[in-house]
């Protein structure tokens, strides 16, 4: 399982498809606005971030800095995970104790239900058609309308906001996130060369056919519930899913990356976790967690983080 | 609990709120088009319709007569199932194996995952805040932008759509629906006072205030969800909700009314079913089903309406 | 999987005694009663039906023809899925509103517990030894008083009643049924070659052996834990099961035959359906969803035979 | 809860149906037979017993003694659990230990699927209306079919069984039982005023109405499914169960009776208990297990029988 | 609810038994131990902690403050939740943050299991009676031995570990937990009246009585499993928890407490928690959180409590 | 699968860890202690019984005899499986029955929450680093403080413990238990050879590499849940396993042994205990059942054991 590396299923146009995206999104200026957050927190400076995504539309992130940071600093842009928000500013003050910035940003229109990690993300571009519940299938009969279109193009832009602020070093953006956060890193990862880095935990949307086929657990199932009620909509749906498969985003990928996966995950099966891995086209290391389902390594893998970041910048 | 008639939670502007709503979906034609659905059925006609909802947004329907009728029917306007779509034309046959029209009516964004009933209506309106999993969240902190105000809206002008077809005698349209269906044929007959009668089965969205605070079952739990991660919006929901709220829309009906109730149902509590019918302002009738949970009277409450129906109508 | 054909567990008298089954059973005169059953429905004609089954036992039945039907009409015989019955009249109307008369019969002593669909008909016949519960395992120590031996015995005289009925044209008497109502129609097609075509969904009861072995849903399972607890009676189980296994009665299917299989269906695995089609001896084609589980193709596939017959009886 | 002592649904001819049943019964000789049933066990007798129960139909039960007893023994019935039989003969040692003789009685058509406790007798009876799985509901609409009508009548058979050993002393038999088991000793109490007296754990089938209404478990939960789908015959239902209900017998019990109770029983809820103990004719005493659901005393509760009954046989 | 303040189940000795398990422990030197942990956080210094706890066991925590304070400081001792460890150190960024330390301390024997806050300290005490799994019930029946009384000497003891930290201002040592945690906070505030404050979050341990007879979830369960097991043990063992109740210390809190409730939780019954916060002595405030069950305020919980800090240290 | 033979995880030291260890406790008396238990049972003798196990802590134990046994007796010493202790001493009457002594011993700390079979012996050993609940991860990082070491130790003992009763005879004692009594009696055969047989039922604690990897159920699966919380302690734990692992002892076993294993069982896979019988190095059988989960044979085992036990004696 370790060396699987499968066909990737990639339409012709994948690079039109995403170049013109971008490029359409870059019609909004990017508009990053940080307001000041009022904590009880000395020791980081907390600002309510907002920038304009795909369509223009504000997503929500935090910003957090070390307080008073004088230089420029290494910025950590991270992604969240399915149906999660950004949730509290204190959740996220590993990067800032390690003296990086953070910039965590909203997954649209999630966040709504969950108690630890809230979001307040719109997601105004709406459906095509009608959706089994989740975000897994809004969209999906048609790449231009596929809600992680919209998704993924926030966060390549995510990376502009934080690149916008004064206390971030441009040159030292790493994106991160683990489960559809890692998706979403190894997209924006692929997507643009200019980060430093990746850190890609027990990434979901990858390997969509293979994760479809053998999972029986949320939300690869929401997709099988759609085309169980769909009939015949199977081509459209994978050809869309083609556009959005993180096997083609890793072939892509030239920075380092640093991966995690569990071998009894059975969200995000550890097959199509390494299928990425291998199809990753740059530097690469994978940690290997034998006895964890989908949460992985969890904060042992955060300490592996913290020290694969310091090596890397202490090499420059 | 067969005499519980609670408080209504009713804002002031209610009239105004879905009278202005209403006036607005008027600016856009309703377009009602009927296109031959070809099936191997040879004692009815099938067509596929469409109309124009809230926004112009177009909503599906299947719209189905006796073959070759002569003359202009009575019609029921059947409203689906939460998770469900207008589903296929050979689910609908007793509406016109008795002489009636029929037009089944998707509920905007839903049906993606039912594989007995799918839907192929999108919900173009999208969201202005996180959501939680499922359509009870959508837009919920403005009863401009709820989601059920543009289902109401489409419901209501899908009495429209089935009085302009020439099959149709108008003065003789009757709403129906279980559930979900329920709860907008109950809004529909509330809101219109043109209706000749409405079936309302174990409706769902009434007494929002009781049903999420005791039923552990989806999908008014779906709110509860939401609460427990946005900490401190109950006042704006509760308030959005209020311009949904069954009892409202109960008070204002006329019309004459069949309703169901099941003594067992966990999903639609029975004592928020009676609290709607005990609002319900017209002439009325209940069917209680004493050891049903939610299917409540299935098979057996629809021959209890054709029976009801046609009593109603030979009585003129 | 798809061309999985497996050794079939015939026993050396399988044709004995069935012949002799039904010859017995023709001790009984077939006495079928069509009693008009009112209900508002003006486009179809409705009948309770009954017939002498196995034993001479009454078995019931509704029997539907479009209303005024002038001429004879080729006839659909359904057989109920597990644990239901007969259900509502109006759950019927597809084949009336096709042009064809139907004939949807009970299964003994099942449709106690379905609220969707009840059943009324008795098994007299009781058992022979302890049961799971469940009708799996009544009489399964002896094939003489197997349950399912007075199941087959009244479908095969279920379409004598059917024909014995002056608008049913008795050369074009169609069998059809899903999951346990497939397993019937495909035991009745296999007894008789004087239907016309046999209209198979997911079915039931075939290839019982591996089912059983590799099952863990119910009902396959009521035969594991019969077995769980009577050690020792495996050979003998196996043994009265070959008598019935749908593997048999396909491999004696001469008439053309529509088969569907889902590729999720953990209720009567795959691999199980196409062991069955595979020995069909007669004309054959068979649908396939690839997303589905025990639902199959639900109302596509009632699409998809009502396209068949149409075709089957336009070529005559 | 401890005092509660409900209404009794008592139909005006309970006692002539219960004394015509038995006297009907006594048309067929009991035919008790005790084979030798060879283990390798010293210390006790096992014979495989076998009597005639209702309809003549031959009952199993084990018939266990002391080896080598030289004297007329006092002698337990014993009635099994739900889903249970009479299951090995070395699981009934405790009674012969303590120098009785026992008779273990199956349940007729049960422990089909006990892998702890396998039964074997049939119930050739068979149904006379469709049935909800297990054996609640088997005959349900008339008491004449009832199937408690034949399990109760075996029941009161089994001790003219026992009487007929050599080895047993006719004046002193008692009847025991948990669950079903306690439903049966106590209606078997209840009709014959000629047992020495009766153990009765946790029983079901006592006080049907309020126990099917307040209980989700199973089997009382099989009468809610059967009405569920067999809607209007709740008072057909209920006026069978009257004739079967334990609060009727209880109140004819004359004869010592040692009950027990939990208090967190979900599956025969405590007040039915409390109901049927309250309404108990004979002297009484009751046992509570605070802590414990259906499972009540257990073994503890066997070694307070032990008890309980050294001191009747003592007291003479 | 919300002024529910039963009777208290408090032994004569509760005070002797509390100053004589304090004074034992005080054989052992505290000596607390802090060694320096490598990580790459350079915002705040990491220590690996260690205290001798009840019987001198050593005792694991996480010791942080932010970096290179130069001033005596707050300190905010933690205590965990059921069945996790002190984690890792990044997950307790908060309250350096904030310019507090803070000291995360373990539960004894537990955090083995917890993957996301995994635990490794001992608890070498071990049991006088069997068990029920999990750490509720060992030693139960004797309050020498119970279970927390070594943890609840472990956390008051914890306190005078963090006292020894030359960075620790002795004066401002908080205590705060949740469930479990807040359990342990509550019983260290109302044992030693030095500390300057409790946050006490859903506390698990409160009114044992009625938590274990109404709540169906662990961990209260794991006792109610004991008890019916245990035939015949309820008054040892509500003796031993009467020593242990949170209602007890509750009532000898005197320093400022800000509590918080779920009105939905069904592991901490929210009544449990109101006869707590009702019993509490001294000045005290309740957040209450209508729509969430165990996890409480979660991280809004957090920013809640450190504006409670903040004024309360402005006040001085 | 049936000669699944699979390479031994065997530690060089394995002999010197077990010899030493059982020296160790002769240290300790073994002190057999027999107090006569009351109960109204004449057929037996029964003897609360109490013996020294590892480190001289006190290991409770039924030891019940024919009712004035003039002779030495062979004797069964019976373990007990998971989370169960020795229970009622009625629950062991079968061998006395058969002729024989019993001695039914306790797992330390075990018996806790078993409402059917409580135990009541402690563990006083505790442990050395945090656990998962339940016992399977007690000082699972050594061997010395392993929770089965003392089990195992007590389990030889228990053996001394019956050779030290007068009524038994020291050549004619055999080993035997089901699941954790299964492996017990595996250990205890295979490190002393002075017992005459070894009765083994689907055993535990064999194999466990392949059990944790396969086996998503409790016990094992308490061993995966500390090792997704304890990363990186892997090596450590299987090191300690291997000197507890079944087939080390298997190997070792010399004298008759009488296996059985289940082929649908999910607790102790089948695999594994086909893997420990065949490394069994002395004569042997195994009964297979197919059909059955982890309750195996049950009674019906019971019955072959009584049968082979007499044809072992028999043949002297």
């Amino acid at each position: 399982m370790r060396d699987y590396r499968p066909e990737r299923p990639e339409p012709e146009d994948f690079d039109d498809f995403w170049s013109r995206t971008l490029d359409e999104a870059k019609a909004f200026d990017v508009a990053a606005g940080f307001r000041r957050h009022d904590l009880p927190l000395t020791g980081v400076d907390v600002h309510d971030a907002t920038f304009a995504g795909w369509g223009g539309h504000p997503v929500n992130a935090w910003f957090i800095t070390p307080a008073g940071a004088g230089e420029r600093l290494p910025c950590v842009v991270e992604y969240v995970g399915y149906n999660t928000g950004r949730g509290f500013p204190h959740h996220h003050l590993v990067w800032p104790a390690a003296g990086y910035a953070v910039l965590v940003v909203d997954a649209r229109g999630q966040g709504g239900r969950s108690f630890d990690s809230p979001g307040g993300t719109a997601d105004p571009g709406g459906g095509t058609f009608a959706e089994a519940p989740g975000m897994m299938t809004r969209g999906i009969l048609d790449p231009e309308h596929y809600y992680y279109r919209r998704v993924f193009t926030d966060a390549v832009r995510a990376v502009d906001a934080a690149a916008a602020h004064p206390a971030v070093d441009p040159e030292r953006i790493v994106v991160s996130g683990g489960s559809q956060g890692g998706a979403i890193a190894q997209a924006v990862a692929g997507l643009r060369g200019d980060v430093r880095a990746a850190l890609i935990d027990v990434p979901f949307l990858s390997h969509f056919r293979r994760a479809v086929e053998i999972t029986g657990a949320d939300p690869y199932r929401e997709i099988v519930r759609f085309l169980s009620a769909q009939r015949g909509m199977e081509e459209r749906v994978f050809r869309t899913l083609s556009y959005f498969d993180g096997l083609n985003f890793a072939a892509r990928g030239r920075v380092p990356a640093l991966y995690s996966v569990a071998l009894m995950d059975d969200v995000c099966p550890p097959s199509t976790v390494f299928a990425a891995y291998n199809h990753w086209a740059g530097p690469k290391e994978i940690v290997v967690y034998p006895w964890n389902n989908h949460e992985g390594g969890s904060g042992a893998q955060v300490e592996r983080q913290l020290h694969y970041l310091r090596e890397l910048f202490a090499a420059g």
